[in-house]
C-alpha cells in the first residue's frame, strides 16, 4: 500500500524584494515529493525534459521516491515558470510559463503504483489529474487535491468532475470565495462539500489554516516569521506534510487531519525561509519535531481558569 | 482593589450591508464595561450628555458598573458617531462624528477609584489616557490600553507618553505596522515591545489575534462565522473581555493573558451577531462557556503521533 504523488517538477526562476534566484528546480510534485519523503516513501508520477538534472532525480531516489511513474522526454524541455513577488510577499506577477513537457502531458500509472492508498494530486490540469484517477483500478483510502484559481478560470467542468471524486480539497481563501460564491467562508466551505470533498482546507497563509467537515472546524495558525524569503511552494509543501503525515499514518480521521495540517504548516514554515526547495533539503526530522513543538506553543491556551 | 475601565460612551447610526440601525447607544467604554462586568465589578470613566438615556445607566448599575465617575452635562449632547460598511465588512466610512461633550472632556478619578488594581484605557485621545494614568496616585498592576491609526496620525507624541506607561497594548495588524514602519509582524511586535508595553495583542479580525511577550508568542484563533452583521464594537469587546478575565482572575501571567484572549475573542463573536450591543445584553455565563469550549474544539490539535 503505497502513497502516489502527482505533480509538476520544473524549473523557476524567482524574484523577491530580498533577491533574484538562479534557474532552480521547482514544480509543485518536486515540493511535495521532498516533503512527504520526511515520513513515508512515495511513488511519484510527473513528466520532466531532457535538460531535467539527473542528479535531482537522484536525490529523490535517495529519499525512497520511486520515479517509475515519471516520463523523461530526452528531446524536449522542462516545464519553466519565472515570478517576480511585490513587496507584501503576498501576491506575484507571473513573468513567463513555458509550459514545454507539460503542454501535452499524458500521466502512466505504472502497475507497481495499483497498489495507492493515498493520491495526492498536485496543482496540475483538473484533465490530467482526472485520468490518474481514472487508472486506478481501486479506488484509493483517501484522495486529496490541490488546484488554483487558474483552473476555475479556464478549466471548470473538468475541476468539476475531479472533484466529484476528492476526498480533501486543499484551496486558498480567494480561491475558495470563486469556486463557491460566496464571501463568507463558512458558506463556502458548505457549497465545496457539496460539489464532492468530505473534507476542505483553506489555507490562508501568515493568517495559517481552516479544515471544514460536516459541522467541524479547525483553526491551525500559521507561524508569525521575521521575514519571508520566497513563498514559492510553500502551499504545495504544507500538501506534502499533510499528505506525508497521513500517509505515514494511515489515519483519516478529522483528528489526525488537524495534526496533518500542523505537519504541514510547520514544514511550510521552513520552506520560505530560503529560495526554492533549498531549506527543504537542509531539514532533519529534528527540525520538523523542534517546529512542532513551537507550535503546541504558539496555540495552547487553557480556560479552565475561566 | 478595582478595575477602571476609561472610555467614550455614545450614540452610533449604523449601515452594513444587512441593513441600517437607529442611532443607538455604542462608545468604547460601553462595550467594555457590558463585557468586562461579565467577570467582575467594573468602576466607569466617561462623559455623556443630558440626552443620554437614564435607562442605559441604570442597566449598567445594575450590571456593577460604577458610574461615579462618569459626567453627565445636562446641556450638551452625548457624542455621535455614524458609519457605514463595504461589503467586505472590513472596511467602512465614517459619515458622521459629532464629538460634543467628548470634545473638551477632563476626566476627573473619583477619590473610591483610587484602589484602581487594573485600568483598561479604552479608545480614547492619548492626551485624556494619559490624564487618567497620571490621577491615579498608585500605580496599577496592570495598565492596557486599546488605540488606533487616527491616533496615530494626529496625536503620535502624546501616545508615545501613554504608551511608556502602558503594560499591554492592543492595535490591529495595520497599526502595528503604522506605529513600527515595519511591515513584518514579528519585528513590528519587537520594535513597539521597546516603546513602553511588555505585551502586545495585535488583532486581526476574523484572522485571529497574536500575544507578543519577549521571545514568545501566542496565535489565537477566531471563530470562523456564517455571517458577520455587525462589526461595531468587536475591538472593544475584546478588550473588555480580555480585561474582565484578567480582572477577575487577578493573574497577570502570559499563560492567563492568553486565556483572556480567548476570552475576549468568544465575546466578540458574539458581538458580531446583531447590531450594536444588543448581543451582547442578551448572553449568559452559559453563552460564553458554550463559545469558550467551540474556541478549545476549534484550536486543539495532538502532535503526540508525529
Amino acid at each position: 500500500m503505497s502513497l502516489v504523488v502527482v505533480g509538476s517538477m520544473a524549473f523557476d526562476a524567482i524574484e523577491t524584494p530580498f533577491g533574484k534566484s538562479d534557474k532552480i528546480i521547482g514544480g509543485a510534485g518536486t515540493y511535495i515529493a521532498w516533503c512527504a519523503s520526511n515520513f513515508t516513501p512515495v511513488k511519484q508520477i510527473s513528466v520532466v525534459g531532457g535538460d531535467f538534472p539527473q542528479a535531482e532525480l537522484d536525490a529523490l531516489t535517495a529519499r525512497n521516491v520511486t520515479l517509475e511513474g515519471v516520463q523523461i522526454k530526452k528531446d524536449e524541455k522542462t516545464f519553466f515558470w519565472s515570478g517576480k513577488y511585490h513587496l507584501d510577499m503576498n501576491t506575484r506577477d507571473t513573468l513567463v510559463t513555458e509550459l514545454n513537457v507539460l503542454g501535452d502531458f499524458q500521466p502512466v500509472v505504472p502497475e507497481s503504483y495499483q497498489d495507492c492508498e493515498f493520491l495526492m494530486l498536485g496543482n496540475l490540469a483538473p484533465s490530467v489529474q482526472l485520468s490518474v484517477i481514472e487508472q486506478l483500478k481501486t479506488k484509493p483510502k483517501l484522495v486529496v487535491l490541490d488546484t488554483m484559481n487558474f483552473w476555475m478560470d479556464i478549466a471548470l467542468d473538468d475541476l468539476k468532475k475531479v472533484l466529484a471524486k476528492t476526498d480533501v480539497l486543499m484551496v486558498n481563501d480567494s480561491e475558495a470565495r470563486q469556486l463557491s460564491g460566496d464571501y463568507s467562508l463558512v458558506r463556502a466551505a458548505k457549497k465545496i462539500m457539496q460539489m464532492g470533498p468530505k473534507y476542505l482546507i483553506i489555507k490562508k497563509g501568515e493568517h495559517g489554516a481552516l479544515l471544514f467537515h460536516e459541522n467541524s472546524v479547525f483553526y491551525a495558525p500559521a507561524l508569525p516569521l521575521e521575514e519571508v524569503f520566497d513563498p514559492t511552494g510553500a502551499g504545495d509543501t504544507f500538501a506534502g506534510g499533510f499528505i506525508g503525515h497521513i500517509a505515514k499514518t494511515k489515519d483519516i480521521s478529522f483528528e489526525n487531519m488537524k495534526t496533518a495540517i500542523i505537519v504541514g504548516s510547520a514544514l511550510a514554515s521552513y520552506c520560505v525561509e530560503k529560495f526554492g526547495t533549498e531549506r527543504l533539503r537542509e531539514i532533519k526530522k529534528a527540525d520538523i519535531e523542534t517546529r512542532l513543538n513551537e507550535f503546541v506553543q504558539l496555540a495552547s491556551f487553557d480556560i479552565a481558569l475561566v
